[in-house]
């Protein structure tokens, strides 16, 4: 049977293979949550990076620049961080050039895997399906935050491993734990992370509502996937 | 008020200061659970060694050698990895040069703090109302397995946190994480392990008794320290 593996943090990614895997890259709050409502709502690409500088270089191409350091929005650029930014008519078949503190590093970091995709809760179903007709070992990389460990990200990871249960084998203990956490919290996700460390930090930014957005289940049915450096929904 | 926060794996070390910090380093299955037993047993000194030929080097200087890799006694050494091998009268007063596949790499790892304690469930509340004592910040070190995430000392972390409670806050997304799953895992620590991975590797090893032995909270109360480079109990 194929095996999910979650790795918990960008810092741990050189004990996962990437190679022959699936990769799901998740940041839940918010640049994975941002990517899937912005195909949700028609734009035609999202151009992933690491750095400020190549992002806003996109410009002359037609991109829009979007992200985030530190949880804020980025002087200069068209859009931020916040799902409810990308519902926006203006945006379809548009271009974003997208760089992100964490979100976009895991991306980068997941180059050379079979095939990337950009999970969120809000796509939850839509990915786990797709997964189910890949024949990969899967692998979760949770963006955390700076390097470290986060709640949200490993929340959706332990709701991947529930999702893909009978179909798919924890590979070691930790999507076990992230499934164990996922069900503990799945009745009250908000409730569960209120004294989370990130979303303490970005509850200082007021984002109330982002939050309770970016972990609803199954708003959307798109699933975005990297090809040829650029991130595109294939349905 | 103080803080505690949780490294997951070795691996993550690097975005964990350690000066001016209480390190409890724990490698349930079964390094620092070994070495509680020994000190409970009488045990004087151990000295920890990441390379084995270091440990081996110690035999010369009157010292037993001790540890494991991979799970399995190594050849040529007097004890192994079963805290039973340490409830042995003759060890009183001994010292012991140890080695272990994870064990001791943490403790190596975390030279520099003002603090290095050894933790296990054997002596989780003496390490607890020890950290009580001290005025630093504390943070709980995983040994993990070869680098990677592993549940049983996650639980132990998040035990420790749950006996902190009140007095120390978690500084980040891991202690909550940790202390979340320990309080699902507590009333069934053997059952809720029984899928992880560790766990399964160690089961083919037939150690059900250490498992069971390593998870049972509190039959000591000694607390290992790590001074001029070895262990002694300091109660």
């Amino acid at each position: 049977m194929r095996t999910i593996d979650v790795c918990l943090s960008p810092d741990m990614m050189h004990l996962y293979p990437v190679v022959d895997h699936a990769v799901v890259v998740v940041d839940i709050l918010r640049a994975t949550s941002c990517m899937t409502t912005a195909f949700a709502y028609g734009i035609d690409t999202i151009a992933p990076f690491a750095k400020l500088e190549h992002c806003l270089a996109m410009k002359v191409n037609g991109f829009y620049t979007a992200g985030e350091r530190d949880g804020k929005k980025v002087d200069g650029f068209d859009l931020g961080n916040s799902p409810f930014e990308y519902q926006d008519p203006k945006l379809k078949g548009a271009k974003i050039a997208f760089t992100t503190t964490n979100g976009t590093q895991a991306i980068v970091k997941s180059l050379g895997a079979s095939e990337i995709i950009i999970g969120s809760f809000l796509n939850l179903t839509a990915v786990a399906n797709h997964l189910k007709t890949l024949p990969q070992n899967i692998l979760v990389v949770c963006a955390g935050w700076k390097g470290k460990f986060n709640l949200e990200d490993t929340l959706f990871a332990g709701a991947l491993v529930e999702k893909l249960k009978g179909e798919v084998n924890p590979a070691c203990d930790a999507p076990l734990a992230a499934q164990a956490l996922y069900n503990q919290a799945k009745s009250n996700m908000v409730g569960f992370l209120s004294n989370s460390s990130h979303v303490k930090r970005l509850a200082k930014l007021n984002i109330h509502k982002d939050i309770t957005f970016c972990l609803t289940e199954d708003t959307y049915s798109v699933v975005p996937v990297l090809r040829d450096n650029v991130l595109r929904k294939i349905n």
